[in-house]
């Protein structure tokens, strides 16, 4: 990402579409690009405002000539290409679209291709080629190895090598599709043999997704001064997890059918344009820690540091929606919790070679704070399961139910620019089918 | 897989293309698909047959009607729909090429859709949205569990997990592409701190490539009965392996830059409707093993049990080859040696409701024998680097170096049937890249 602000950041800038002025996710200062289909119509991209979702192709011709192209991309079912076109080619589509937003004289243009986003449907925003999780969330690494190795809860190479591993690209689904509840073989305690059934240990995971922009070619790596232009933009991740699966699965080649059943993502891409403001500009990696290898290592990145965007969790059983209950907050964390930054993680997964491609997600891994009240999972949040959680109206979990809904909310604020967040990341759990045992 | 033979599978058919009659590879028994692309035109779906390369969307109407759709379908530039659309069209499509190509009276209308394969280009034959890498080979999970666990080399859940972990679908290459040797952290043995550079551990996997043909929805798994009609065809699939940087990197999740940077895979797709004649007809499974649970058990896939198609590893160094020396066999293995059955793993990966799409690439695992002579990766071979291997004039390796090139062969043959073959997977090492250090 970059720190460079602009006239696009300017926190009193209002859009004469009067549901983004004020509007907590979506004001004129955010302009996140998604893939959406109108009542009648195909998917095609859009960005939302406020309440509403603007077609972008269909304003096309509005715009100046370097943003126009970019809308032309983007007047596509996914946005792999205009990813793949460059943050320039973001950013000039992004200021091309606020000025065409803000100023009055444009509206009478523009208002015909605006859609009121609840009688939109979101699709995916690109289609994803690769999808690789890493495991920057330095606090959930403690948590999860505490419960293995007490005495050692972190290995060797956590603070030397950015955490990964290649994540399932063909489940990741869009925001309000229902999970459902993964069979398979699990060995419960004092077992055998394994058993064969519904998971009993499915958990949640809060995560940010970072979207690939520019590729790079196989066999040449991306360095880490040029890695933040690689990167297109943020979305909400929640990467299911099926503990008691995974338990006995994941000797010794990684996690699979364990969080390979459903990825879900919220739909809207916040652009690392629209973030500027937000770097923590702290280092992730504190005084004292091993400094990372130079191939990972830009003062300009330490510098900028973690992004400050706040993330929250939230459960709502059938119950408490039956009886009209709010949903219950988990946990409110933080992307300061990752310890290594965007930009690293791109040099590192490309350092040997590996190619990535516009629309290649990368999660983050859990991202849990130091503190109880943020932790990023209910693995965490109940110690194991041990400790149950302590719901309105009486109820309580360890791990999801069916019919609980988990929301994931996430938004970047600081002093003297304007709040802008990512919408929500949602979906609830679904009885498992009946199969053989 | 079927265990259907028929007119397809006469040893005494003879092609009017006489390059095939006697060929170890192409006869016109075999028909294996893939996409080329001729001295002066576009990649397109094509079968192999002898020396030379059919065409198929340019014979496509001399085809009765469910092969002439198939045709169609691989008149693109990737296999995918072809292979989407089930097995029984790829049968349609194979039955109807045999016959065009044995029947003397169609030679006239069928020979300008020929071309020599040498003045041909070939592509990869599908877009592979995943890639999933499986561990079937049991002597190989045997011979890497005893580096590390000399008395408990085999972990519990081996004979009850078809253990798998997801790969890097975007560095998958055909055949002949160089690989570039991989630079990376590794931990040099007494070292405090990681070290950055060219690996030094650089390794051959000897893999089959399963291919993926119909898809399943997401949440509704394969069961086990129907599996087989789910896979489309086996290629050669060398899983390059960077087992320093594995070594430092795989804890916890599983290898990742040690096996991104690049795949190698032969071009053509032997249809498992060739392959019906080359069933072991014996459990991979020993006696006395445990019994896998229901969802991976079908009578009809243990009595088929494992694929007889035989393997071999050839090594080529540039001094070899400048001094005119053959390749140098390093070592002859098996399909035989998995211990899940291809549709054990195609049920297995589906049974959490994951979705499998066309196209996506199933690796076995190393496929080693118990015998010296059919360890599948150097790691086997030297004994973790510790036995070098003698090449002819006076060369030695423990791992790859510069410049050597490694070709794996693949065929199957059984008393009453003609032999068929894989073709080849060849690629050489390059230097790595100078990077900052």
């Amino acid at each position: 990402m970059t720190d460079r602000t602009d006239f696009t950041h300017d926190p009193a800038a209002r859009s004469w579409a009067e549901s983004a002025n004020g509007h907590p996710d979506f004001p004129v200062q955010n302009l996140p690009l998604g893939i959406f289909a109108p009542p009648s119509g195909k998917p095609r991209g859009g960005v939302a405002i406020g309440t509403e979702i603007l077609d972008i192709g269909a304003i096309a011709a509005l715009l100046p000539e370097d943003a126009r192209d970019a809308a032309l991309l983007a007047n596509d079912s996914t946005l792999n290409a205009l990813l793949g076109a460059g943050n320039d080619t973001l950013r000039a589509l992004r200021h091309g679209l606020f000025r065409l937003l803000t100023d009055p004289a444009w509206e009478k243009a523009v208002r015909p291709a605006l859609y009121p986003a609840g009688q939109c449907r979101l699709h995916l925003p690109v289609q994803i080629g690769d999808y690789t999780d890493f495991y920057t969330g330095i606090h959930h690494a403690v948590n999860v190895g505490r419960l293995f190795r007490p005495d050692n809860p972190l290995l060797p190479n956590y603070k030397h090598v950015p955490i990964g591993y290649h994540g399932r690209a063909s489940s990741v689904r869009i925001s309000g599709e229902d999970v459902v509840r993964p069979n398979g073989q699990t060995l419960p305690p004092g077992a055998q043999a394994p058993l064969f059934g519904p998971c009993k240990r499915l958990d949640h995971e809060l995560e940010m997704a970072i979207w690939v922009g520019r590729g790079n070619t196989l066999g040449r790596p991306i360095p880490i001064g040029r890695a933040a232009d690689h990167i297109a933009g943020l979305s909400i991740l929640n990467d299911w997890s099926a503990r008691d699966i995974q338990a006995w699965e994941y000797q010794p080649l990684g996690p699979f059918l364990a969080k390979n059943f459903h990825s879900s993502i919220s739909p809207w891409i916040v652009t690392m344009d629209a973030l500027a403001p937000f770097a923590a500009a702290q280092s992730p990696r504190p005084e004292g820690d091993p400094l990372p290898l130079p191939y990972l290592l830009d003062p300009a990145d330490q510098r900028r540091g973690a992004l400050d965007v706040t993330m929250e969790v939230f459960l709502s059983t059938a119950r408490m929606r039956a009886e009209g209950q709010a949903p219950h907050r988990l946990s409110r964390g933080s992307m300061t919790a990752m310890y290594w930054t965007p930009a690293q993680l791109i040099a590192h997964h490309s350092v040997n070679g590996c190619n990535l491609s516009p629309g290649d997600l990368l999660g983050t891994g859990t991202l849990s704070g130091a503190a109880d009240g943020s932790k990023g999972s209910l693995l965490e949040l109940t110690d194991g399961g041990k400790e149950p959680i302590r719901l309105p109206e009486g109820e309580s979990r360890t791990f999801l139910e069916d019919g609980d809904e988990v929301v994931i909310t996430a938004f970047a604020q600081a002093p003297g620019f304007a709040r802008i967040g990512f919408g929500e990341c949602r979906a609830r759990i679904a009885p498992a089918l009946r199969l053989e045992t």
